[in-house]
């Protein structure tokens, strides 16, 4: 695929991707990046393990039939500068960060000559994804980290920078599976950010310019609170519960999309008119 | 005390209440039903230990100085009948439901003759309270089981008829902790219901007329689909994840009431100040 002169799509993933069955959201990864001709980079900056999970990737995109796949495996800090790296992510037509902590891919790739190449080839096409710490560190301010199945409250969520690929926006990612609303709710009413996305396992969001579309066997919830008519932040004590009132709420599955500029969920035509019953 | 000719206060909470420190939510539970002249009936009947979990309340209720606290069990289906019992339910100025399996209260409760008397001393004032499934079971139609920490699918919730103390509604109860935003939707999207009302551990909803107030730690999520412009439930099979469009969401901590018929919250007066902050 030669890359095109519009920034390429983000596939921000909620974790706990399906590796073994179809595959369906790893497969649209694929597909984005050029499909039989993708040439992707994989970045295990956020594990521990960046070794066996870089494997699987490869074993996962080759059955899956990309060109190329190549592991940027940043494990020391001076591994963003390496020159060997920057050529791998200089041929990329997709890059695609791996689950693990996210505060490591910051802390690894951001700022380096990797960095930069990732972004000049996404200016120019190429496809960012991630999945769990990779679908987090998304925004230009991101859940660091956070409690799960709490109401939400000021202490329930840590935010720092992200890496910026989708901007003005909060991203969860494990959302229904973890019970993280309540997290989700705290982390905008601290931010001067008014959506937040929570994106369940096995599922992504595929963001194309101004709209995303939902893929794979989960929700995306998106949590809307430009319409918020008020909330109690100020003179809050820190473990005190935050109240928030007029909060939209939808929940997209596949083949819904969301207009992110309008904040406007766009319903798929099949569901516009409803099925036709056969008389019986 | 003396009943009124009002029905009397619901206090409906979401299970795991305080029951070693100040006791705020069972407190408010001994107030509504007269203080220290509260004569309080524990309805055992949806806890398959009945002896250790009765005993546990009346030690409660007599350390925040019930007047008389008395066990209805009902182990047995000829229980609910029996004369002992309804004398027990006829004097009775609040009745407190414990947790355990809602269906058991249905099966063992429901239109027996100390059903019929709580009814009776309800409609005169008397307070009905009720903790997890105590508070399952106050709709007409309740969350019979269902899966925690999922998005909202067909099958992940059984409903069936509940009490009918507070009909119309839809409550579902360890909200935040066990992550059942999915689940409340779910039921919301197949009931003829519009509004749910998540209640988190150690929280209460107060049920008073047309309003309700909360009290206690956690928050109470609710969920109102009346402005909800679209839902994909027509044509869904059972394993596929349901979408919702424009749901509105309000979290309420203590302090904060809601106008059940109007279905706005009401903010406390001193969150409409904000604080006066001291100048430096």
């Amino acid at each position: 695929m030669d890359v095109d002169q519009k920034p390429g799509a983000l596939v921000i993933i909620g974790g706990a991707e399906d590796k073994t069955g179809d595959c369906a959201v790893l497969r649209e990864f694929v597909r984005r990046a050029g499909g039989i001709q993708a040439r992707i980079a994989v970045l295990t900056a956020a594990t521990s393990q960046p070794r066996e999970v870089g494997e699987d990737y490869i074993r996962l995109f080759e059955r899956l039939g990309a060109e190329s796949i190549q592991v940027i495996n940043t494990e020391y800090s001076e591994d963003g500068d390496r020159q060997e790296a920057v050529e791998v992510a200089e041929q990329a037509t997709g890059f695609f960060f791996t689950g693990g902590d996210q505060a490591r891919i910051i802390e690894l790739v951001k700022g380096t000559r990797v960095d930069k190449a990732i972004r000049e080839r996404h200016a120019k096409g190429a496809v960012v994804g991630g999945t769990s710490a990779g679908a987090a560190m998304m925004p230009d301010t991101m859940i660091t980290e956070g409690d799960s199945a709490t109401n939400p409250r000021v202490n329930v969520v840590d935010m720092g920078p992200g890496m910026g690929f989708l901007p003005g926006i909060v991203v969860d990612q494990h959302f229904s599976q973890r019970g993280r609303l309540g997290r989700l709710i705290a982390a905008l009413v601290q931010q001067p950010v008014i959506l937040g996305i929570g994106i369940d396992e096995d599922t992504a969001v595929l963001v194309d310019g101004d709209e995303f579309g939902v893929v794979g066997q989960g929700a995306v919830t998106v949590v809307d609170e430009s319409a918020a008519t008020h909330n109690n932040l100020q003179g809050l004590l820190k473990d005190e519960g935050l109240a928030v009132c007029g909060v939209k709420l939808h929940i997209l599955t596949q083949g819904y999309r969301f207009n992110i500029k309008t904040r406007q969920p766009i319903v798929p035509e099949a569901m516009i008119q409803p099925p036709a019953v056969v008389p019986v």
